[in-house]
């Protein structure tokens, strides 16, 4: 019997990035480099935000956690996130989010991206939190607090040392192993790290602070009087019905910066407020719609619950590395017979195969 | 410097299927077979119907087509499909249908399986149209009409003869190229193949009547006076708003079973008729709960557009064959740090791997 070619098509390859095809990006590039272009990224596609496909994230709850569905859209490009979210995880093991990605053609809705996202959506919640930054905090930062040391502490802290110039991180958690994990993988950073007793001593004379813990309950990570005037605070921690970290008092003399309202209002911080308290969303400040930080005493919050468009751009710059970068491998995802009719007989084909 | 173990662990992985390994599994159990099998996967999942979470699916539409995820769960896996439709690629060589699928634990959110679903899916509506038939059909069905010899021909037919026993299958397509291709794929099946010159021809003396065509309009591939009375109607094709093959008039004189109605009211045939047209769900039939054929001389209709809880069942059967075949890879998708809040670490000590 004649062999036939069973070769798949090159159409039906979809790239994929491992885990450890991410790390290998991540090293190549460099952390903070990754993450300040990924910045770049997000900001282009919040300026032309109105263009986007702007679906609620799809949700499945559990007693045990969420699992949710993020998908996006700019007319050209689809994206769309798998993220879990079980707060019980760790205690088992497991980790509390892992996330994977697709991007695909909307002309003919064929996949071309499949990704690991755990460690991108670290990558991209940093990114987002510095280009909010730039446009929310004070001129000039120089030290910055972080309140909860855990997994997103140190690509913030690369984050703002690379793109707002932080020269200063003042650590603290509730767990001071965490603190320790974090200033050493922060040790030959340049950055002077600082490990904090209490989080009133975190805050003390900083030009931000970064609130990322990872308290399911209403928690007050910070207190009104912990929050001096002229500070920016990126609240990070706060992303889920039920999970804040901020006292009220500090929302209400603050002018609220969100990614996109909607969502916000459920997952973020001003859960705790009435439903019609002011906010803006980033992306009118970055067209010049709205100002964003208008004065040196303003206190600034930006409201952070990570939107599916920040996950398009992080998808989308990632699929672009593709290009000069061969840190992936094709899987044979799609299939294609050569008369798309002929399904079955492309199956029954194959069978001389096995 | 010490080399760190860097091998992901097994929790990292997750095991995928691709279209070339999906072609060994169908053809090592065998298409009629494993359809037989899906079928009861998926029956034994219809009949825990109310236990399941039936969310609408997620569409993203364009001028081209549309993209969409379909989730669902039964509370102990989730489980969701990647699936697009897009009229015009097969003009362009491109596949009309592509599909991927995930299933997951919900107690952890991890993905347990990836595969591709372009192949699964033709199987998996062959096996809920014998699921139907089952219930729906005469007693001891020998002869049946294919209108429409596309991708889903070949799997209905066989599925058909496995489970229902068919003996003669009765083709006719508007372009005498898919019946030639059908009736190639299926002449060493032992089914009594005739190819049909008319679709009134077709159905002459038939116990059953498919219709899988692709038109993209309101067609009418069945008028009224060629359904004979006690024959059951398997409408696979009319499964979007815009796309019907009945005329409204057999649609009146039948009895109506579908598989979810919020969903069948929008994309299947009753999208025609007045919103509380009574039809029965499936599942009520299989439970008992409602009946099915009551006489020789009704006419039955399976309005089927396809549900997430059916990809459910194929993706679940499919994960048990992975106990003893061992056709798929795993993939390292998962980031798993030994300490999950030291990911910025498994990323820097990755590095030496560059």
């Amino acid at each position: 019997m004649t062999k036939i070619d069973l070769t798949p098509s090159k159409l039906a390859m979809v790239p994929f990035i491992s885990v450890d095809n991410m790390m290998k990006i991540v090293n190549t590039i460099g952390p903070a480099q990754m993450i300040a272009d990924i910045a770049s990224y997000i900001e282009d596609d919040f300026k032309r935000w109105e263009l986007f496909d702007k679906t609620p994230r799809v949700a499945s709850h559990s007693r045990e956690g969420v699992i949710e569905l993020m998908p996006t859209s700019d007319g050209e490009t689809y994206g769309f996130k798998y993220v879990n979210g079980h707060p019980a995880n760790m205690a088992r093991g497991f980790q509390t989010v892992t996330a994977f990605g697709v991007l695909a053609r909307v002309d003919n809705g064929y996949p071309v991206l499949f990704t690991e996202m755990t460690i991108l959506t670290a990558l991209r919640t940093a990114a987002a939190s510095v280009m909010a930054a730039k446009y929310l905090a004070p001129k000039n930062p120089k030290t910055m607090a972080m309140i909860g040391n855990g997994a997103q502490c140190e690509f913030q802290a690369l984050a703002f040392q690379e793109t707002l110039g932080i020269e200063t991180v003042r650590l603290y958690d509730i767990d001071p192993a965490a603190t320790e994990k974090a200033a050493n993988n922060l040790a030959t950073s340049g950055l002077n790290v600082v490990k904090c007793p209490t989080p009133e001593d975190a805050v003390s004379a900083v030009d931000i602070i970064t609130t990322c813990t990872a308290d399911k309950q209403f928690a007050t990570i910070l207190t009104d009087n912990m929050v001096g005037s002229g500070i920016h605070i990126n609240a990070i921690g706060g992303d889920c019905p039920g999970k804040t970290e901020l006292h009220r008092d500090i929302l209400m003399r603050s002018d609220i910066f969100v990614e996109y309202t909607p969502q916000t209002r459920i997952e973020g911080e001003i859960q705790q407020l009435e439903p019609d308290h002011k906010v803006t969303e980033l992306w009118e400040v970055i067209t010049g719609k709205s100002k964003g930080r208008s004065s040196s005493d303003q206190v600034t919050l930006f409201d952070s619950v990570g939107f599916a468009v920040e996950d398009f751009s992080a998808l989308r710059y990632v699929r672009d590395q593709l290009n000069h970068l061969d840190h992936y491998v094709d899987l044979d995802l799609l299939a294609d017979p050569d008369d798309p009719r002929d399904l079955f007989g492309m199956v029954r084909r194959a069978a001389q195969d096995i």
